[in-house]
C-alpha cells in the first residue's frame, strides 16, 4: 500500500515544532516551557503562520464561529468529507511544547509529506486546530470542539460570553485577533469523515511499560465540582480555639478526604487543583474557602460512584467536626466517557503494528480529556499516544523525544492513508 | 478629684465616630464595614480632619518620619512629657468601625472635654494616631509604633522600603499624602510620659462573662511563620493516585495539624489565615503551596512550646506520608509578650471601679497585638477594653454599643487625669 512508501520528515517536523514554540509563547530561558494562552498575541501569531503554511500546500482554509481552523487539502472524490487530523496549539500558563502542539505540527508534517510526494488522496485531508482546548484562559476545556460536536452542555453563545481574568469576552477576543470566522461551528454544517489525533500520553504508563505507542480506545469520564466552605471570620488572636468555625481547617479535611477516598476505593483519580480564600489577612480566621474537585474514572458509572464516596466522606467529616462550618457543592463541568470507533482504532493499530511491532505498543484508555472526546460523538475517531518523559505534562518540563514525535507523525500519516483507502475501496 | 466631675459627651463621641467613618472609608451599604487602608485617600482625609480638629482645641501637631500624628495639648508643667492616648485610624480591607478608630475618637473626645471645661492639666496631654497598625496595606502590623519604640526588628529604613500590592513604597506614599514628617520617629527624641489606649476587646470574653470593662495587664506573645510545601506538578487525569506528590494534600494535613495541636495542647491559639497556590489550573496537581501560621500564647515560652509541638506534628506527617512532598518554614514576624505598667494599670483599674463597680470589670490579657505592646517597652502603658458583640472583629459586623464606647472614653479620661495628678503630686 501507499503508506508503506511515504515517510514523514523527522528533522523537519521537530525543527518546525521547536522553532515555532521558541517564536511564539516560549517562557524565559532556561525553561523550555510555554505560555501560549488561547487567542493571545502568541496564539494569533502561530495561527497566522499555520494558515500561511497550509495555503502554501494548496489547502483551503475555513475558520468557524469559534475560531477553529480547518485547513483542507482537496481529494479526488467530490462527495466525501475530509479525513481530519486535529489537535490544539494553545497551552497552559506554564505548559510544555508537546501537549496539543505535537498533534497539529504532526498534521502539518503529514500535509507537507503528501504535498512533496504529490499524493492524490480520495478524501480531502484536513488539519484542524481546535480553539481553547486547555480552558486556561476562558474557562471550559475542549471548548470549541465541544461546540462543534453540539454535544457539550455549553453552546456557542454561552462560550462567546465567557470572560478571561481581564473581563474580555471571548467573542470580542476572537474578533480582535481575526479568528471570528463565518463557517458555522456545527458538525452538521461543516462535518468530517473521521478524526485522528496524535497526542502525548501526559502520563507515565507507556514509559513504565517500555512501550513506544499507545492505541487509544476510549477517554475516561470526568466531572468537576466546585465546593465552597463557609465558616465564621474572627480575629486569630482573640478567638479561643474551641468554638472556632474555621473554613480553611474544614476545607483541609475535605481536600484530604478527596485524596484518601480516591486512593482507598481505587475507582479512579480525584484531584483538588485550585484553592481560593476570601481572606487575605494573616490575622483572620478564614470564613470562605473555595476549591474545585476534578474526578476521572474509566466509566461514567465509576465517576458517579467515586463522587458519591467522596461526598459521603465530606458529610461524615462535617458531622464529626460539628464546628459550625458548612459547605455547598456545585457541579461545574463534565465530559462523559468516550468510546472510540473500531474503524479508526483499527487504522491506528495496523499502522502502529507496521511501524514498531506488537511488543512496542499497547491499547490505552486516555485519562486526560481531548478534542477527540467530542469529535468521537459525531464522527469515527481515535488517537495515537506517544510517551511523556516521567509522565509529566501541564508543566515546562514536559518532554517527548524527537524519535517518538516522528514515530507518532508517521503512524498518523499511515492511519489517514489507510482510512482513505478503505473509503476509496467502498468499504467505509 | 477633678475626674469625678468631668463627663465626656457620649452623643458627640458616637456621632463623630459614625459620621467620620461614613465619610472616609465606609464599605457600600447595607454593610457598616470599613476599608480605610493606611495612607490611602480615605486615611489621608480623616487624618487631615483630625489634625484640624485638634488644632481647633489648641493642640500642637507633630508628625514624625513614619506619619505618626502627635496632637499635644499643653500642660502647666514645662518639664514633663505628654500623657498619651493612642490608637490607630486605619482598618483591615473589610474591617469595622471600632478596631483602633474608637481609641482615637475617644482620645479626641477627651481633648474636647478638657477644652470645653478649660481644664489645666499638669502634664501635656497627647492624642496619638499610630500609622499602619493593621499591616494590611504595607506588611507588618503595629509598624510605626514599633519603629518609634526602636524595639521592633524592622527599623525605619526597612519600613519605608516596604511596598504595597501596587508596588508603591511606603516612604513615597507618606510623602504623597503629606504625612512624611520631620520629627524623628524615636521615643528618645519624641518621648511620652506614659501611654493609655482604649480598644475593643475583639474577642468574646467580656460579653460571655457579662462584664463591661477589661483592665488589660499584658499582651500575649506572637510569632508568624511562612510555610512553603513543594510537590511535583502533574496532570490531574493521567497521574495515578499512588505516587502523587500533591503539595495541596500535604498542606491540608499540615493545616489540620496546626489546629489540632493548638486545640489539644491548650498552649495558646494557632491559625492559618492565608493560603496561596502556585497553580491556577483545575487540571493540575499543585506543586507549590504557601501558608502562614499565626501563633499566640500568654508568654513567649508558650509560643516557643506551641511552635515546637506544631513542627513536631509536621515532621511526623511528612514522615508517615512519605509522598515526595517537602516543606520549609521561615519565621517572618514576631511580637514578644508585653507586660503593662502597674501605674497605668492602677489608673485604669481605679477609674473603671469608679465608673462601673467591681462586678462589671475584669483583668485581662490582650490576645491581639496593639500599638501599646510597643509603647510598653519604653514608657508606662496600659489599655482599657470594652466588649465586642459576638467577639467579632476584622469584619464588617464588628460592633460595640454606644454605651460601651462612651464608658471606655470616660475611663480613658479619668485614667489620664489620675495619672496626671500623681505626677503633679510628685508621686510618679
Amino acid at each position: 500500500m501507499a503508506s508503506s512508501k511515504l515517510k514523514i520528515n523527522s528533522g523537519r517536523l521537530n525543527d518546525t515544532l521547536q522553532s515555532t514554540c521558541t517564536s511564539w509563547g516560549a517562557l524565559s530561558a532556561p525553561s523550555s516551557g510555554m505560555c501560549r494562552l488561547t487567542l493571545s498575541r502568541e496564539d494569533k501569531d502561530v495561527r497566522d503562520w499555520l494558515v500561511a503554511e497550509c495555503k502554501g500546500l494548496g489547502c483551503d482554509i475555513k475558520v468557524d464561529q469559534m475560531g477553529n481552523i480547518f485547513a483542507v487539502r482537496p481529494g479526488t472524490a467530490k462527495d466525501r468529507r475530509a479525513i481530519a487530523m486535529g489537535s490544539h496549539l494553545d497551552t497552559q500558563p506554564a505548559g510544555g511544547r508537546y501537549d496539543g502542539i505535537l498533534g497539529v505540527q504532526a498534521a502539518l508534517e503529514v500535509l507537507r509529506t503528501l504535498h512533496d510526494n504529490d499524493v492524490a488522496t480520495h478524501c480531502p485531508i484536513a488539519l484542524v486546530d481546535w480553539t481553547n482546548e486547555e480552558g486556561a484562559r476562558f474557562p471550559g476545556a475542549m471548548m470549541a470542539s465541544g461546540v462543534w460536536s453540539t454535544k457539550s452542555s455549553t453552546p456557542l453563545e454561552a462560550c462567546w460570553d465567557t470572560q478571561d481574568k481581564e473581563g474580555m469576552r471571548m467573542k470580542q477576543v476572537l474578533e480582535d485577533v481575526g479568528y471570528l470566522g463565518e463557517t458555522k461551528c456545527d458538525y452538521r454544517d461543516n462535518g468530517l469523515e473521521c478524526h485522528f489525533e496524535l497526542h502525548i500520553e501526559q502520563g507515565p504508563i507507556l514509559e513504565r511499560e517500555g512501550k513506544s505507542v499507545g492505541v487509544v480506545t476510549s477517554v475516561q469520564g470526568m466531572k468537576w465540582f466546585a465546593v465552597r466552605v463557609e465558616g465564621v471570620e474572627g480575629h486569630s488572636g482573640t478567638t479561643p480555639m474551641p468554638g472556632r468555625s474555621d473554613a480553611l481547617v474544614t476545607a483541609s479535611r475535605l481536600i484530604t478526604a478527596v485524596r484518601d477516598t480516591a486512593l482507598k476505593t481505587e475507582l479512579g483519580v480525584a484531584t483538588v487543583g485550585v484553592i481560593k480564600s476570601d481572606t487575605s489577612s494573616q490575622a483572620t480566621i478564614p470564613a470562605g474557602i473555595e476549591f474545585i474537585i476534578d474526578i476521572r474514572c474509566s466509566t461514567d458509572e465509576l465517576v458517579e460512584q467515586l463522587a458519591t464516596e467522596i461526598f459521603k466522606a465530606f458529610s461524615s467529616i462535617i458531622t464529626s467536626e460539628n464546628n459550625g462550618t458548612s459547605y455547598t457543592i456545585q457541579r461545574t463541568w463534565d465530559l462523559p466517557e468516550s468510546r472510540f470507533h473500531p474503524r479508526c482504532i483499527d487504522a491506528v493499530w495496523t499502522s502502529a503494528l507496521e511501524a514498531v511491532g506488537e511488543d512496542q505498543m499497547i491499547d490505552m484508555k486516555s485519562r486526560a480529556g481531548h478534542d477527540s472526546a467530542w469529535t468521537s460523538r459525531v464522527c469515527p475517531t481515535s488517537m495515537v499516544f506517544v510517551p511523556s518523559k516521567d509522565g509529566i505534562s501541564h508543566n515546562p518540563n514536559e518532554y517527548t523525544s524527537p524519535e517518538h514525535c516522528a514515530l507518532g507523525a508517521q503512524i498518523l500519516l499511515d492511519a489517514v492513508l489507510r482510512y482513505d483507502e478503505k473509503v476509496k475501496a467502498g468499504e467505509y
